[in-house]
């Protein structure tokens, strides 16, 4: 099977653009004994990708319960499910759990704490500290950090940051500074955990940039990343990695053409390459991603998906489009602006390896 | 089965609300006799669905071949599929034609057309006009429309526009000029292929606005549209439906509360959403979605998803949040700015009917 056996839009993935990431993370954390690697697999989505992020059933990091149970099923038994919990989430959690799975969960309320420690299944939490970014957790100093862990009482699994704000830093300096605010915050935690009696097993904390940049991680077990795997636009204008780190592609064929306009009709839209718009206020306003040649390259200069609807997309640029190479039916590839948003649209990767050989099929969990 | 028996985020449909806004647009084009509806299945994906919007396996549009497979298999056999045809696409065409299937395609491309005409099996287009969109298809005077039809031969189907910039217009007046628009293009289209001495069968136009606003529909044999059936915070904007209309919601848990900032977070966000910001530039700009209570009324003010990330969406608005009723694990509703793309991350419906119980569960057909 080849790129032209393929139904267009459908998701490439290129095994070792994947395997060079996976490589270079590796060696980012190594930077820093005794701090552990345990890979977010919410961009990934596949058994067959943790096969090489997180290989021997390493511990990793999931953001569904419906990931929770594919990874459980495969043999991923050590996991964070890194979204606030409920209380009518913890059966399900419970029941992975008791078949052997050790899935730990995460929140940063008093009662949702109280429903962990009160259920009669096996589960332990994490409470969640907001170092920066203003969305879940608890400050390092709020009074009901203790609250939290003092309700979860021997239940208490440790302490968990993300550094979010992280992707609105612009130089490898001003994520270091995110990165160490992100560390010192996490750390202070459980700091104080440990000062009220509580044991703390696990300071987690992460996010590609601050996973990358990071001088030290003193005080930390374990650092969480995940698009690193896959790369987009927007991480490399951020500069987690160059512009040959982009493993994951849309494989789309030309369905019009507009010369007059300097324009070709793509079938790939809203829904094939998501409308994300994260590359907006990045240094480079990607449209809503970057037109490369069927092998991946950047043939066409800087055009780009300027407008989309749900199943068209409308690629232009600035250099004039090379239309003899471009009849109805040619394949180009669109690189993402985030990689995580538009891999959720396809059920599988189409593998490939530098070529157009399809050298493998892979599935992926989507949905909850 | 209850709300209280879901997993969060998932998608609810009201039936209730379905079978009026059906029953409206039918109503709307009841106005024009002689004159069919070809319901665009692109936002339901469901044979439910398609029960009640073209009952009796009536004529439909969709907008991708996994639909044009699942309604043909169905007994939904009258098909456009209305998104520009390659070449390498024709054998699945054929295909499902030669099983007793008649799926036709659209091409606004002289080499497209070709393939059309010279394809083994089963298989005939329409030519896609361009009414002002400026997107796909040829305006009605290009010397290029003649070339197509002469290319397709007796495989020419007829002639498609659909005029997507009604979506522009911000009162009925406007609306009513883009429909008229759309009818004159493709009706004069439709006259300069006969004067040439082509049979034009299929004269169709359509959009959910221009559809429900035409006052006159003179040479048009059928009208697309889809969105109408579910609704969406844009569409209401657009006067498409009142604020009752809005048939699909995202039901979410409440996963963290931040009195303090008057926000509470919620279990749905970037994929259970999608990133559209349609409403940004209507009326009253709604974020990534407005928070309904869990029977789905507007409970909260103008409280509204306000920024989102993966798998989290911050819910804040003007008036104070009964955070005494909210806490963790309580269920809220979002009301979605485009339907098409947020039901796009589910696989499914859980249909209530007015109340909290589950009458049905709906498959949807996702994907390409």
């Amino acid at each position: 099977m080849t790129l032209d056996d393929l139904t267009t839009p459908c998701l490439i993935l290129d095994l070792g653009v994947l395997r060079r990431n996976v490589a270079g993370m590796a060696a980012a954390i190594g930077r820093h004994p005794g701090v552990a690697l345990r890979p977010h697999l919410k961009t990934a989505k596949s058994r067959d990708v943790a096969r090489l992020a997180a290989p021997d059933h390493g511990a990793i990091t999931v953001s569904t319960l419906a990931e929770a149970r594919h990874f459980a099923e495969g043999g991923w038994t050590d996991q964070i499910y890194a979204v606030g919990i409920t209380p009518q989430k913890l059966d399900a959690v419970a029941e992975l759990n008791a078949a052997g799975a050790e899935v730990k969960v995460i929140t940063d309320d008093p009662g949702a704490a109280r429903a962990v420690a009160a259920h009669a299944g096996p589960v332990s939490a994490l409470v969640e500290v907001d170092v920066g970014e203003g969305r879940g957790g608890l400050s390092p100093d709020d009074g009901a950090l203790l609250e939290v862990a003092a309700a979860l009482g021997p239940r208490l699994a440790g302490v968990i940051a993300h550094a979010g704000h992280s992707y609105a830093a612009r130089s490898p300096d001003a994520m270091a500074a995110v990165a160490e605010a992100e560390r010192a915050g996490v750390v202070r935690a459980a700091e104080r955990l440990r000062a009220a009696g509580h044991a703390v097993g696990i300071v987690s904390l992460g996010s590609s940039p601050t996973a990358l940049h990071a001088r030290s991680l003193a005080g930390v077990t374990e650092v969480r990343a995940g698009v690193y795997m896959f790369g987009d636009l927007f991480q490399m204008q951020l500069g987690t990695h160059g512009p040959d780190g982009i493993a994951a592609t849309v494989l789309a064929s030309i369905i019009g053409r507009r010369p007059e306009r300097n324009t070709v009709l793509l079938d790939a839209g809203a829904l094939a390459l998501s409308k994300d718009r994260s590359t907006e206020k990045a240094p480079r306003d990607y449209g809503f991603g970057l037109v490369l040649d069927r092998a991946g390259h950047a043939s066409f200069g800087e055009t780009v998906v300027a407008r989309i609807h749900q199943e068209h997309g409308e690629a232009t640029g600035p250099a004039p489009l090379p239309f003899g190479e471009l009849p109805v039916g040619a394949l180009v590839r669109v690189a993402p602006n985030h990689t995580c948003l538009t891999a959720a649209a396809y059920d599988r990767y189409h593998v490939v390896d530098g070529g157009e050989r399809v050298v493998a099929v892979w599935e992926r969990v989507n949905g909850w």
